[in-house]
C-alpha cells in the first residue's frame, strides 16, 4: 500500500486554508489593479540557461533542475523577476506584434520553487507576489511602489506597520561582508553588529557613518511625492536598511508589522541593471515583492481575517424522496438570488448527518422542508452561528433578510 | 547572449490573454461555489509512486518525473483526480484534526504537465479545472453534475451545446479496442466504425447493439432528477458516447459546443473504484473537467469575451512637474470611488507619449490637466474608444457617470 503523503516543503490547502489565501489574493489584486497594474503568468518551466547563474552560488543549488524527455535542460521557476526579465527581453520591443506597453506595469502572483532546508514558515512552494514598473525611471515610479505596499496592507487589514525606506546608493564602496553584517542591525544590535565587524577585520565606524547619514536628494524626493500620494509617517528614512540581494541600485524598502516578529513581511527596490539582462540595453526598474506565507501568518495571528470564509450561505436539506423536489426547487431560488446554497444530495440520509456536514463545513444556515412547510409553503430555519431554529419563514423573506 | 525563449508547449501569458482565462476562471469559481463547492489546492511535486501507475503506460511515459536534490523521486502534477484521491486518504478519516467533511465536493483549477507532442491547441502545461463529488452515491449527485455542466457554459455565455450522457455499464464485457473504435462514431460515421471494427476482427454488430440500447433505470432517474434541477434538452441520453477512460463505472458525459469543431469542451462521469485507491476502502465518486484551454479557443471563436478586459479605467496623464499634484490628487480621488486609475509617472514624457500608452494599453478614458484646469477644478476627458474630447468636464461629474 502507498502512503498517502505529500513531499516535506510542499502542502495540500484544504478548503478553510485555500479560502485565505484567495481572500489575501483578490485583496491584493483590487489594490495593484487600482493603481493600473496589469496581471502576467510565465511558465512553471523554463530552459535551464535563461534561470541558472541569475541567483547566485546559493540559487543554483536550491533550484529544482532536471532533464526533460527530450534531454533539454529545464528547471522550475525560482522567482518572478527573473521570468519577467526575459518576457519584456522576448515581448519588449515595439515590432513584436504582441509588443507590451511600455513603461510595464505588471503583477505576478504564481508558486515558486526552492529546495531549501525546511523549518517554520519556510517552504520548498510558495507564493510569489510581485509587482513592478519596468522602463520608468522616475522618483514617482519609486513612491508609487512604496504608496501601493502602505495600500495593500491597510487593505488586508493591518493598522500598524512600517515600512523602512534605505538607499543602496550609501553602501557603496562597502564591502559586501559589511553590507550582510549591517544589515543585522535590527535583529542583533548595534553592539553585536561592531563586535562583528571588527571581527572580520573591518571598520567598525562604518555602521556609525552609515546610522547618520541623511536621506539623498532622490530618496528625499521620493519620500516627498510618496507623500503627496497618501502614505503617512508610516514610511520611513532609515539609512541602515541595506537588503541582502545585491541587484538593487537606488530605493530599497523592507515591511513590517507590528505585533508579528516573524520578520519582515515584504521588501524590494530599484534594480536599473536586472531587466536588460537578456536584451541589448539596460531597463530600469523599480518593484515589491511580499513574503505571502509571512502575510497570512500575521494575518492569521493578528485575527485579520474575517471569521468565516464559506461561500456557501445555505444547506438545503432533503428529509424524502418525495419531498426532495421541494428542496430542489427551494435551493435553485436561492441561487437565483445569488445566494450559494448546497442541496444535500440523498434523501435516505437522516437529518442529523446533513446538519453534522453543515456545522463541518461552516454552512451558516440550514433550511428544511418538511410535509407542514412543504404544504404550507414555508421553511424552518436554523442559524447554525446562533443555534437558533426559525419555524414559518418565508423564503422570500428569508432571501431579502439575508441578500 | 542567452536566446529569451520559452519551452515547446509553455505559454506566457501577458495581461490581454492572463486577463481572458482570469475571466473565465472566475466565472466558472462562481458556479461551483453557488452549488456549494469548496476549493482545493494540492502541491505541483508528488512522491513519484503517488502518481506512477496511475495513468496507463501512456501516463507513466508523459509524465514530468525526475530525482530531487535529496533523492527523492518526484513528479509533477499530472492531473487533479490522483492528488484528490491521496487528499481523501489523508485527510478524510474522521479522527483526522484537518478530517474533510463528507461527502468532500470540491473545485480545483491548477495546472498540469504532459510531455505531449505539441499540435494546435495541445500544451505540455495546461490548467485543469475539474469539479467532483465525492463520498455520494446517489444519483442526485450524478445529476448535479450535469446541471453544474450545463450552468457553467450558460455563465459563460455559450447558447448552443450539448451534453452527451452516455452509460459506461453498456460497454460491460466490450473488449476495449472496441469500445475505443465505437467511441469514435461521431468523429468518423457508422460506416467507417463498422469496418475499423471487422478490421480488428471484432464483430460489427457490437455497434447496432449499443446504438439501439435504452437508458437503464439508474440514468433515467439521473436524467430526470437533472429536469427538476433545471436542465432543457441539451442534456440528453446516447447510448454510443463511450469516453477514453477506462476508470468510469456508471454515467458518463461529454460537451460539445456548436460551432466549436476542435472537440468536446469537457467531459466526465461517475468513478467509484478509484478515490479509494490509497485507502483500505472503495469511496464513490463523480465529477466533471472542462478542458480550459478548448473553452477559452471556443470563447475566442464565438466571440464571448466582453470586448475590453482592461480593468484600468482611467489614465490620468501628467502635463508638468507643477501640475503633478493636481493629477495625483485626481487619480486618488478617482481610486476612492473604485474607479482604477493609473498615474503617469513622469512629468517629462510628451502627452502624446502619454496618450499612445492608453491605446495600447486599451485604457478607454484619459483624464488631461493642464494649468486652465488646474485653474477651474475641471479635467479635460478623451475616451479613447470613441475618439471624443471633451473639455471643462467637473470630476465629481465623471465619477457620477462611469461609476
Amino acid at each position: 500500500m502507498i502512503k498517502p503523503q505529500t513531499l516535506k516543503g510542499f502542502r495540500d490547502f484544504l478548503p478553510i486554508e485555500a479560502r485565505k489565501r484567495q481572500f489575501a489574493i483578490n485583496t491584493l489584486k483590487k489594490v495593484f489593479e487600482s493603481y493600473g497594474f496589469d496581471p502576467l503568468e510565465t511558465p512553471t518551466l523554463e530552459y535551464e540557461e535563461i534561470l541558472m547563474g541569475k541567483y547566485g552560488e546559493e540559487g543554483d543549488k536550491l533550484m529544482y533542475r532536471f532533464e526533460d524527455n527530450g534531454k533539454r535542460k529545464v528547471a522550475l521557476r525560482y522567482d518572478q523577476t527573473v521570468p519577467l526579465a526575459r518576457v519584456v527581453a522576448q515581448y519588449g520591443s515595439a515590432s513584436s506584434p504582441q509588443a507590451l506597453p511600455m513603461p510595464f506595469k505588471r503583477y505576478q502572483i504564481q508558486p515558486v520553487w526552492r529546495a531549501e532546508n525546511t523549518q517554520k514558515g519556510r517552504f520548498r512552494e510558495f507564493l510569489q507576489c510581485d509587482i513592478d514598473t519596468v522602463g520608468q525611471n522616475s522618483r514617482a515610479a519609486d513612491a508609487e511602489i512604496l504608496v501601493i505596499a502602505a495600500k495593500s496592507l491597510e487593505k488586508l487589514g493591518f493598522n500598524n506597520f512600517k515600512i523602512r525606506v534605505g538607499d543602496r546608493k550609501l553602501f557603496e564602496g562597502i564591502p559586501p561582508s559589511a553590507i550582510t553584517i549591517i544589515d543585522k542591525l535590527k535583529k542583533i544590535g548595534e553592539e553585536k553588529v561592531k563586535i562583528e565587524l571588527k571581527e572580520k577585520g573591518l571598520d567598525e565606524k562604518i555602521l556609525d557613518k552609515i546610522k547618520n547619514s541623511k536621506p539623498s536628494e532622490d530618496i528625499e524626493l521620493i519620500l516627498g511625492i510618496a507623500q503627496e500620494m497618501g502614505v503617512s509617517d508610516q514610511v520611513y528614512f532609515d539609512p541602515t536598511l541595506a537588503r541582502g540581494l545585491d541587484y538593487y541600485t537606488g530605493m530599497i524598502l523592507e515591511i513590517e508589522v507590528d505585533g508579528f516578529d516573524a520578520g519582515s513581511v515584504g521588501g524590494g527596490g530599484r534594480y536599473d541593471n536586472l531587466i536588460g539582462m537578456f536584451g541589448s540595453k539596460q531597463v530600469p526598474a523599480v518593484g515589491l515583492a511580499f513574503g505571502f506565507d509571512r502575510l497570512i501568518e500575521a494575518m492569521d495571528e493578528l485575527n485579520l481575517f474575517p471569521e468565516n470564509l464559506q461561500t456557501t450561505k445555505v444547506l438545503v436539506t432533503i428529509m424524502s424522496m418525495e419531498l426532495a423536489g421541494k428542496s430542489i426547487e427551494t435551493a435553485d431560488l436561492l441561487r437565483k438570488n445569488n445566494i450559494n446554497s448546497e442541496l444535500w444530495l440523498n434523501a435516505d440520509d437522516k437529518m442529523e448527518k446533513q446538519l453534522k456536514y453543515a456545522d463541518k463545513k461552516g454552512i451558516p444556515y440550514v433550511i428544511i422542508i418538511g410535509p407542514e412547510e412543504a404544504k404550507n409553503n414555508k421553511i424552518t430555519l436554523k442559524n447554525m452561528e446562533k443555534r437558533e431554529e426559525m419555524k414559518n419563514i418565508s423564503i422570500e423573506g428569508f432571501i431579502q433578510k439575508i441578500y
